[in-house]
């Protein structure tokens, strides 16, 4: 057997997330004291580098299976592994930092495409997940050993690849006598509960539904391409919401769906963003009513979840947001209306910055492989037992 | 710094190859004395599983840039991750051994699409290369920790990725006293010259062009599906070449170009084939006969690149065949007839199975990257550099 491949009592890492709002790259240089649960995270330097629309566009097109192909696939994977070494390379240095300074980078790549359960018409098609971002060109590039592709791993065990965050959320937040609910809001939305002085087993949680996905694929569309998003939540503040609409939204059958469950950009991409314009603009709303009603949506699936499956379970005191959605006032306010008895802060408030938190989880993650530690939470993904996710790549 | 991952004198190792055919899954059991380029390997067990017609069929389609798409591309990488666990589970049974005696697998993975130069129209498809079969999914199904995909990492220090088996043949096959040209034919044709006494620096090779690959869709177009290759090349035994369509062909710009280079089924494909029995039948020709003229052509293309490239650098005393092409005989005629003054042996004839010859490689290589031993070989891939290829995940 491979023992541990280092034992290092102090390590630093750097994390890379690149979420499915195929917003950029989110990088943080992380010191991490010991490892597994019990390990100890200090945020050391954040560094964001934003995807160019371009980009943005053809990996939109690259999440469908219409407009893409084996050739892109291939190619991309090479392409934004450079992106994520140019974006390691920058953190490097913004820190003050040497490069050789990183012990590993841990990347979690950019989902391409997620198959929760296998497709029933196509034995081909089986439960699986896609990351982009080849763990050998950024290890060559940096000249530093990485971690990273983690998914596939904790579905090779039966569970859902996603998500992976509550491992982290655990480590990170768990608190001695208050319940807390951990609200990423990225691409997607995803919820972590932790009731008071939770342990691994304790923990529950799955994707909510949509985050900002279809907050901004409206934008850009009422926008014509101008608008990737919506500032904080400035243009879903003039409008008015189509409350009758976000109860139908509200039908779509992953919402009443028993977790674990996990979902992206298959379900809630282009296609889906399209078809909400088009029925709001058949009942005569206004552009700002349509972001407005979008925003409402997100905000009601957060709280539909917790109602539905999370309050049953565990009383939560406090909801604490991370992720973009954390910027978006208006969200926030809606929230806040939802989820009346709950107090509703930001990660950020918590000393954990709000846009960085995914990329420390991801930082945690690789330094438990590095240590041989399981890093996955069968509780939360539906896994049938704990085990090492991620694979390595030598520079 | 990551010393090495182990440090034993012999181990054992499963390696993987599945090759451009996409006839199936090759895997050798293979113990290894030592590392690196003196190290010492022994074939304990070889075992073939054939891929079934449907998934052949399949993965010929994601081979396209028409008919592929990231869904399929998703769900293949693990469902071929199943495949080569079950080959390998079959390997271990048939040798009488038992999983936990297998230090490691080390796995090709299935080539669906190779960028060997940068697109000039696409900045997205950058130099990269893809091989499916997802090394987490492999690791978790037999219990065993699993290196592969190796090609990225030789791609992002400027080489082409392929060919890789001359790192192994260099290691199994020089010779004090004779020059040796180790020509693999498998979907692709492949070759490796050595010098007398060759040290790494001598070492000089290139994929011929197409080896079985255009033979194969030929056959297969002239059966209408009912057979995958011409066994033994009795077909092409009975017909006539065409000289001149044989001259035309190797008109090809591919034949030609300066080595390093490789190809693959962006070039020799479908397409290709199905454009040579047109061209065939426009001119008269009868089914074995095209058969015949695919077969001469691959001759030809390995006799006219040895003429071409290699007999101007060193002379060459054998020409030893490897791979599913040493089985048509017909083929090895042609041969004989174009390369007068070499003696042509198969691998087999000199103790390493022309089947097996491959997998023994790639177990080679995985075995390396254990030891933190650079396993590529610039001369032949055009890297900038030697360096560790591979990615590790753990059971
Ligand atoms: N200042 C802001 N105002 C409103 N929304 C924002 C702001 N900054 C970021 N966002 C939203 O957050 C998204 C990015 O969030 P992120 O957590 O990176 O998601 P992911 O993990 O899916 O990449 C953007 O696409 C946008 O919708
Ligand atoms: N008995 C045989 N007679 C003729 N050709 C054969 C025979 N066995 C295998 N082959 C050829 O060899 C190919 C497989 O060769 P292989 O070395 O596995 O190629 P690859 O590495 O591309 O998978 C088959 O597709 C077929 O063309
Ligand atoms: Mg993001
Ligand atoms: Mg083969």
């Amino acid at each position: 057997m491979i023992g541990p491949l280092w034992n290092k009592p102090r390590t630093t890492v750097l994390g890379l997330m690149s979420g499915t709002s195929l917003d950029g790259i989110d990088a943080a240089i992380v010191s991490i004291e010991g490892a597994g649960p019990k390990a100890k995270a200090e945020l050391l330097h954040y560094y964001s580098a934003p995807y160019d629309e371009a980009l943005r566009e053809r990996l939109k097109e690259l999440c469908t299976t219409q407009h893409s192909s084996v050739d892109l696939v291939c190619g991309m994977n090479a392409y934004l592994a450079g992106k994520f070494a140019d974006a390691c390379i920058e953190a490097v240095r913004g820190a003050g930092m040497e490069m050789d300074e990183i012990d590993l980078i841990s990347s979690h790549g950019q989902t391409v495409w997620h198959i929760p359960e296998g497709d029933v018409h196509d034995p081909y098609k089986v439960r699986s997940t896609l990351q982009l971002g080849d763990l050998s060109v950024l290890a060559k590039q940096t000249g530093r050993p990485v971690v990273g592709d983690f998914r596939p791993a904790d579905m090779a065990v039966g569970g859902q690849g996603a998500p992976l965050a509550p491992y982290g959320d655990l480590i990170l937040f768990r608190h001695p006598s208050k319940g807390r609910l951990l609200q990423n809001i990225g691409g997607i939305g995803n919820c972590t509960a932790l009731p008071p002085n939770a342990g691994p087993d304790d923990v529950f949680a799955f994707d909510t539904g949509p985050g900002n996905m279809v907050i901004d694929q409206t934008v850009y569309l009422l926008s014509e391409g101008k608008l990737a998003y919506d500032e904080g939540g400035a243009w879903a503040a003039q409008g008015t919401v189509d409350e009758a609409l976000v109860s139908e939204l509200l039908e779509h059958p992953y919402f009443t769906m028993e977790p674990p469950k996990s979902t992206g950009r298959e379900l809630f991409g282009k296609a889906y963003a399209a078809e909400f314009v088009s029925r709001a603009g058949a009942r005569g709303l206004g552009t700002s009513d349509m972001v407005a009603t979008a925003t409402a949506f997100t905000a009601r699936t957060i709280a539909e979840g917790c109602k539905r499956f999370v309050f049953p379970r565990c009383s939560i005191d406090e909801v604490i947001v991370s992720g973009g959605g954390a910027h978006n006032r208006t969200l926030l306010n809606m929230l806040r209306q939802s989820l009346p008895k709950q107090t509703i802060l930001t990660s950020g408030e918590l000393g954990v910055s709000d846009d960085a938190k995914e990329a420390v989880i991801f930082a945690l993650l690789g330094n438990d492989f590095m240590h041989g530690i399981s890093n996955n939470l069968p509780s939360a993904t539906g896994a049938s037992r704990s085990t090492v996710m991620g694979k390595l790549a030598l520079p």
